[in-house]
This record gives C-alpha cells, structure tokens and sequence, in this order.
C-alpha cells in the first residue's frame, strides 16, 4: 500500500465506542478510575478496534527500521556510523535489546533495511531490504532527503505496516536503529512543537556537554533554512531521515489497517508528529509506550496528547520501551473483556464519583 | 515457618553478583545504562539470586491478604465493610483485577482471610482461611492488635511464602484487600518515615475532602498514643492491620526462602516499613512494583530506598500494580541471560562513561 492511499484510508477513531469503555469501566469491581493509565489504553483500544470491549491486540510485531544520517559528520555522536550496520546484523541474529524484549512479549521482530550507508557485515536472510538511498545528506547543510526520497521511505514504512498486518499482525510497534538519529529527530521536534533546539535536544545514547552543545547548534542552523509555513513534507525533507520518514509511513499505515501503535521513544515520537501532521487523524490509533530519558520525548508526546504507559527511564530506542509496554496494553483489553461487575459479582458498589 | 525462624534466616542479598551484573550489563550492545530501571532491577535480581546472570523469576504467586479494619467506625471510607468479604469472593471466583491481571502474566492467585469481619458470601473452597481475629479494634481509640496476635499475623505471612515457595514459586508479589486499609498504611508510615498525618495520608479509593480530613485526624489521633522509642512490633500493634502484619511477614518469609519479593501499592509499602524495621535484611529482597497515586507509597518507597518499577497512576491494591511490573522484572533478567555482547555481535563498543 502506498503512504497516499494509506493516508486517505484512515477513519477517525470511534468515539462511542470509547464512550461505552468509560462506562463499562465504571460497572467493574473497583473504585472509579483505580487502575488509572490502564484504564486510558483500554478506552483508546475501544476507540481504535471501534468496539467495547476490544479483542486483545495481538500477534504483535515490532518493526525496526534503520537508516544512516549524514549529520554524523558534525560529530553530533561518538558512535562511528558503522554501528548502524552492525546492530541491523545484531538484530537478524537475534542478539540485541529488541530480540531479548520482543521474545519475551511475544511479538515478532521485523528489521527493515532502508537507508544504511555502510555494508551490513553478515548473511541476513530475514532482513527487509528496501534501500531509498544509503544515508541522508547533511540537515547541518542541506536538506537531507528529496521529496521524492521522503515519498519512498514513506512508502516503505505503509508497505511494511499492510504487510505484516496481511500477516495476522493485531498491534504495532515502532523500532528504530541509526547512529545519530537524535539529531534529526530533535529537529523536527522543534519545528513541529515551536520549541527551542535546547529545550528538545538531549544527550541521545550518552553524548558530553560539549557535543550536547554542538548538537543544539546543528539542530539551530537546520531550523534557520526553514522556509515560513513550509508544509509538513517539507519539514520532514529538510530534517531528515529516511527511517524517521518510514516510521511515520508505519504508524500512518497502521492507523489506515486500524490497529494501534504502540510509540517507542524520541525518534518515534518525532516520527508521530510527522504522521499526524501529514494526517491528523493517526494521533487517534497510536499509543505512546513510554517516556523516553530524551527531552524531545517528552515535548512530542505532550503536544501531541499522548500520556506514556511506562516510564522506565530508557533512552536505548530499537523499540525497547515500546515492547515493554505491550503486556500493559494487552492488560488493559483483558481488564475490559474478563472482569466482573458489581452486580454479577454481588459486590457492593459505593459509586462513588470519578 | 513461623515469623521468628523466618527473621533468622534471612541474609544480607549478595552485593557480588550486584557487581558482576552490573560489570556485564556495559558489554552488552547497548549504550551504557540506556535500559534504565531494567537494568536495575537486573542488578538486584542478582544480588537476590547470588549468581549473575540470574534465573528468570517465574513462576510467580501472588497472594492476596485479606483483612477488616476497626477504624471503619470513624467514616474512614465510603464502602461498607462487608465489601472486604464480597472481594475475597470474587478472587476466589476469579472476577477481579487482580485474578484478570495475575492470569495474563501466567501468576497464580492465593487467597488469604488473617482477619476478614463479615461472612464469605460463597463457597470459595480455594479460599485460605487463616483467620487471627475477625478485624482489628479501632486504632483512633485503641491498639489494633494485641502483640500476640500481631505475630500470629505475621505467622500466617512467613507461612504462607514458605509454603507457595515449597510449591515452586520462584518471585512472591504482594496483595491485599481490606475496607479501610489506607488509613493505617497512612499512619505506619507516618510512624516510620517520621512525616506528618497530612502528608502521607491520600484519598485510598477515593473519599472526598471532608472524608479526608476526617482520616488524617484518626491518623493523627492514633500516633499520639505512640510511645516515644515504641519497637517495629509496638508500633504496628497500635495501628494495625491484619493484613498489613500479614504481608510484613510474607515479605521477611520470601526474603528468607531468597526469592524476590514484588511489593504492591501503599498497603504494601507500609508492610515493607513494618518487614525491614523488624528484619532490615529483608529490604535487599524487595521490588517495588509500582508507584500508587497515594502520597504515602511514595514517601514509604523514599525511605526504603526503592524505586518503583512502574507508575501507572494505580490506586486499587488487590497486588494490581506488583503484577503489572511482573514482564518487566522479568525481563531484565533475560536482557542478562539473552544479549549480545560488543566481542560477541562484533559491535563496535563506544565505551562511553555511564
């Protein structure tokens, strides 16, 4: 499926169905509200599966999509770029964070291919190799991708999402792997959210002051060749990067198959503000899976609406916070389908108010 | 396993493994501490577990103490007491949240009455009945308890871990149910933390502003009566409750068998004051699992030293929240077993400061 008929095939979420969960909640044997942000995912899963109660979200599958980034020669990061390339091979042969995490929920990882600069050192059959260009140019420079090479990487993240949906996948979520992707991502925070550079821009994987420094500058001369009430493409073009660009497509594709998404951190959030710029209506299908240690995590959920289930203090990306969050997510489903009411349990309910 | 035995054979967790853990932790492919609060919690499972990497803590039994309050008398709470027993009736039915929540992570249930007032109102042939005495006196006039049946209380915990450890439980979480329970929870970590009534004591399931100036004058009224210099054991006989004694105890006896112990909501962290004020030990071998909406789980927490797991913005007890933080303490022990190291995926290692 292509990102425009994608974007043109998502609904608006269901909000009587949303409606019937608050209400039902409020039969279940427990105080009003008790279970809090449980609560919240299993309205918003009413809303998405545009029934009460929904069917539990899954098979899961995460997909984890890599690209490189040509503001690494800014020196924004000390991971050389090769890193890239090595944790995609770290990621087919089942060794990294995401592996480990995603076996442990269950869910099926897919690793996408769509911008990496350097060769991947080793046999992977099962990578997705869907290359729009190896590496962005330089945002510190130029526009680090063409509007046709933001359409591509777009077109690839909708493919994936309609194909692993096609492949019995009941629930999303975002990974994502490229040596300096903090850099573009807290760009497009700042441009999407109207905050300063150094309010969104972080310490990425682990970086020093002076390097935090040069990064807020890099993010502050990207800003500047801004053109006023440029649209959101264009953003997306001038900032980078391609795996940012797919993940938008993802969550958009997502949304267009009406499954959740669940959003992993900075860079996912960045790519959240990118989908629901180009296509409002996403916001409604996607679910923040945890607040991220990076500033602009933070800045992108808040503007866009969406309350973390987890805060675990993670700033790893892969998808790590997102998969962690998936048994919460799947609780809540449960709580709405196999709980008993007061009246069934012959429990006394002292209704009292929310 | 009585509660005196159980208190002796408690040993310090081993800060060894700790070290191995933590040593093991900054050669996985991962920037250095990126994973946050999973790694640790890795690192404390390995202490608990004396070995690094550590089992994987499953399976897991949750068990649920049940238990009535005196204090009731006072307008504490809008819920009628008999709804303790009405609840204790739905986890044995299977009905509740905790039930729901307790299956989706693969934990069984134990249900335990040390003290419930009213009649089970069904059959519940699964139902532990280990009553001490049919709820506590009214701590705003009175010891809760005498000391005799404070040990018994915590007689009924130890046993009841040894006994779910002896069964194959590898990670105990705690539960709790009891009409009124928040009000002494408010005034044991009053007592320990030395904060005031009107800092720790919350809105438990949700009273309004009359209500709650009502509890922090029990509260208040309650403490007065504590003698200057009282032991952990004075203390918790003067403010109760059954329940509360109950977990103390199941937490020094899960700490005596070595396992980790997930501790739960307000009521529990008021138990783990009580456990680790009598058996200091026993503070190494706690999880906290969440932190709950009452101001009082966060100051216990703050005195223990614990950082939650979780914050999900839970107000329930029945164990709720420890059970949600099950998949990620879990977890952190195969991201230990399961990653790669930089040698092993043949990742280059930034080796940047943690």
């Amino acid at each position: 499926m292509s990102f425009r008929d994608a974007a043109s095939a998502v609904r608006p979420v269901d909000s009587a169905s949303a409606h019937l969960a608050v209400e039902h909640q409020d039969r279940l044997t427990k105080p009003h509200g008790s279970l809090g942000r449980i609560e919240e995912t299993g309205v918003r899963l009413c809303a998405i599966a545009r029934a009460c109660p929904p069917p539990v979200p899954e098979p899961v599958t995460v997909a984890v999509f890599a690209g490189d980034h040509g503001v690494v020669s800014e020196g924004v990061t000390p991971w050389p770029q090769e890193v890239t390339a090595q944790m995609v091979a770290n990621f087919c042969a089942g060794g990294a964070a995401i592996n480990v995490l995603a076996r442990h929920v269950g869910a099926r990882v897919v690793v996408v291919d769509v911008g990496v600069a350097t060769d991947i050192p080793a046999d992977a059959p099962e990578l997705v190799r869907r290359t729009v260009r190896r590496g962005t140019r330089n945002l510190a420079n130029e526009a680090a991708m063409t509007r046709d090479e933001a359409l591509a990487a777009l077109d690839v993240g909708t493919d994936v999402a309609d194909e692993v949906v096609d492949q019995g996948a009941r629930m999303l979520v975002t990974g994502d792997m490229g040596i300096g992707n903090t850099t573009p991502s807290a760009a497009l925070i700042a441009a999407f959210t109207s905050r300063s550079p150094a309010e969104v821009t972080g310490r990425g994987t682990g970086v020093n002051d002076q390097t935090l420094a040069r990064k807020v500058g890099v993010v502050e001369r990207a800003l500047e060749r801004l053109q006023p009430g440029a649209d959101p493409l264009g953003v997306l073009c001038e900032l980078g990067g391609l795996e940012i660009a797919a993940l938008a497509g993802f969550m958009v594709g997502g949304a267009a198959r009406g499954v959740p998404v669940v959003v992993d951190g900075v860079i996912a959030a960045a790519s959240a503000l990118v989908a629901c710029a180009l296509v409002p209506e996403v916001a409604g299908y996607l679910i923040a899976g945890h607040r991220s240690t990076e500033p602009g995590s933070t800045a992108a959920l808040k503007h866009l609406e969406l309350e973390p289930v987890l805060d675990l203090q993670l700033r790893l990306g892969e998808g790590s916070g997102a998969v962690l969050a998936v048994p919460a997510i799947q609780a809540a489903a449960k709580i709405l389908r196999e709980m008993a009411t007061f009246d069934a349990a012959g429990v006394t309910d002292k209704g009292d108010p929310r």
